[in-house]
């Protein structure tokens, strides 16, 4: 794409943590925006909660998922950065959580060892954590339970069934600063896709976020998920999705675009999906109105290289959105997309 | 060191592994000299035990050191590399070690990983395994026990008592051709100081080196360790060390220039070391006059800042070569050292 070296660059902050944000991020790479990836900091499974218990760490798996979405580096440090050991002392973890969780111990900040990683993997934009306090998720549900971390409320069927009554992070978590100055800088604003309780709204626990992103004068995008998640969002529509996120940011209409796949996955994708959830229903306008609904097909249709030392990439194989597409809607939003607010 | 930028640059090659090989790349990085490292291949012992027979990979730990010596990174980078776990998973593991091991895995080959590593650290030089082939070390001795694998021949405490018969590679180790070509073209070939039998004879029994290092027009240096091993150089003089490399090389009278201390190390660390070994008696000239002797004092009276994370440390604590003392004798020579040869 061409552009005058003078133009000011868009200021696109994604908001997330996972696979959601890595698809977003490597679409947006190739635009000439500033970019910044604000992620979640609860996760407390697999490679990443073995680091916290050992360590005491922050938690490094959805860092490094950004991490590498926007690295220029060429596919080298890539793939050493996702390199998942399937045997040995490291069995399951993946080097780039363990390169993250060391650098952070030598340093004694996670910002710092985000700086040093970011000059090895010539980094196109920037990731910051939400919080640097060391937080777990408490998920309440309506009928008593109380779900500790954010990896029990992964594996809990019943989140749906009971509802949930309140969700905290504990201790209380304090923004990070550069959280706050890119929400109050940004043009765009990019919530999602990701999982709703575990990649989502834990960044809107974190006090001040939910704050600073509703006073932001950027463009709020929410893009849907695909896919409603068994035994914790069923039956949702997008718009269930929406008002979730506002309860949690505490301001209603806040968003101002939602971005919604309009495409139905091949059967036998679907059937393949079956244990996992089933498509969200498209979009029916919202009553009030308030809301620019942007629907299009966001299927990837690519191919996806799958290694064996990376399982995760099982998971992209399936459905999932397609970088490009999504990325070319937001880069064609501006500023001001308000609907008659 | 002020130098004409068209100046030639002396070609100054290290063979060994180790401390020793750390101290003199150290010392002589700060010089203007084209620094290439040849490390052994053959520890099997501590985390580089653990990753080549969980992995496969050819040992990391002698690259790792040599990489960090040669770093211009910040401290930072260097700190991470010799990070040493002392729990969890890992406990044991030098990072550098699982870096190096893992970027093998995922480039296929030991030298890939070095070349992207040492753009990582921002090298002052290259470091090059002296062999590709995945080796073991096998020390027969003279009663006929056979000792199979560095680490068992380091641990060993009758090496000395029974005497060595042979030191042998196996399977057989070819050459690395970067390693032919670096002692070729070098102007100097620094051989020590460090463990006879572990860190510079098992370089010299990968086929080809000896040859090549007799054959090149380089003046060789042997700098002589500062202790003798109990159980493995008793009483060795430093003689003993040229005579026993030089019938590994397969030619007498090699080696130009042998650099020895002369400063008795202070009591009180005799007997810290005690369990060590002794000091190696300073040199009396040879009997055939072809060798320049170079003693001077070479003792560190730096302080060595130990952390916590750097085992290592504790033993480069203890008596040890000056980097500096040492890159100044070394740096003064010239390709043209030879004595009446």
């Amino acid at each position: 794409m061409l552009v005058s070296p003078n133009m000011k660059r868009k200021k696109i902050v994604t908001i997330g943590g996972g696979t959601g944000t890595f698809v977003v991020l490597t679409g947006l790479k190739d635009y000439p925006v500033d970019l910044t990836a604000i992620v979640a900091m609860s996760d407390d499974g697999g490679s990443t909660g073995r680091l916290r218990d050992e360590f005491g760490v922050l938690p490094p798996g959805d860092v490094r998922q950004s991490l590498v979405a926007l690295s220029e580096d060429g596919d080298v440090m890539r793939e050493l950065f996702n390199y998942r050991f399937e045997k040995g002392d490291m069995k399951g973890h993946s080097f780039g959580n363990i390169f993250i969780s060391t650098l952070e111990q030598v340093t004694g900040s996670l910002d710092k060892a985000i700086e040093h990683i970011g000059r090895i993997l010539n980094l196109r934009g920037q990731v910051v954590p939400v919080t640097l306090s060391k937080v777990k998720l408490i998920v309440e549900l309506n009928n008593g339970k109380v779900i500790q971390g954010e990896d029990a409320m992964r594996s809990y069927q019943l989140v749906s069934k009971f509802g949930i009554k309140h969700m905290r992070l504990e201790p209380k978590a304090r923004a990070n600063p550069k959280a706050i100055a890119a929400l109050k800088e940004a043009d765009i604003i990019v919530v999602g896709p990701g999982h709703l309780y575990g990649s989502l709204i834990p960044n809107f626990l974190v006090r001040g976020i939910g704050e600073a992103f509703a006073q932001s004068k950027a463009t709020k995008v929410y893009i849907a998920n695909l896919m409603n998640r068994y035994g914790h969002t069923d039956g949702f529509t997008i718009f269930d999705y929406v008002h979730a996120l506002e309860n949690t940011i505490g301001k209603k209409n806040v968003f101002d675009v939602v971005v919604y796949n309009t495409r139905m996955p091949a059967a036998a994708l679907l059937t393949m999906y079956a244990d996992e959830g089933e498509p969200i229903p498209p979009a029916v306008a919202p009553k009030k109105g308030k809301l620019k609904l942007i629907g299009a097909d966001l299927l990837s249709r690519n191919k996806v290289v799958v290694s064996a030392n990376d399982p995760l990439a099982w998971q992209r194989a399936l459905i999932r959105h397609d970088p490009q597409k999504i990325a070319k809607i937001i880069s064609r939003l501006s500023r001001h997309e308000k609907i008659s607010h």
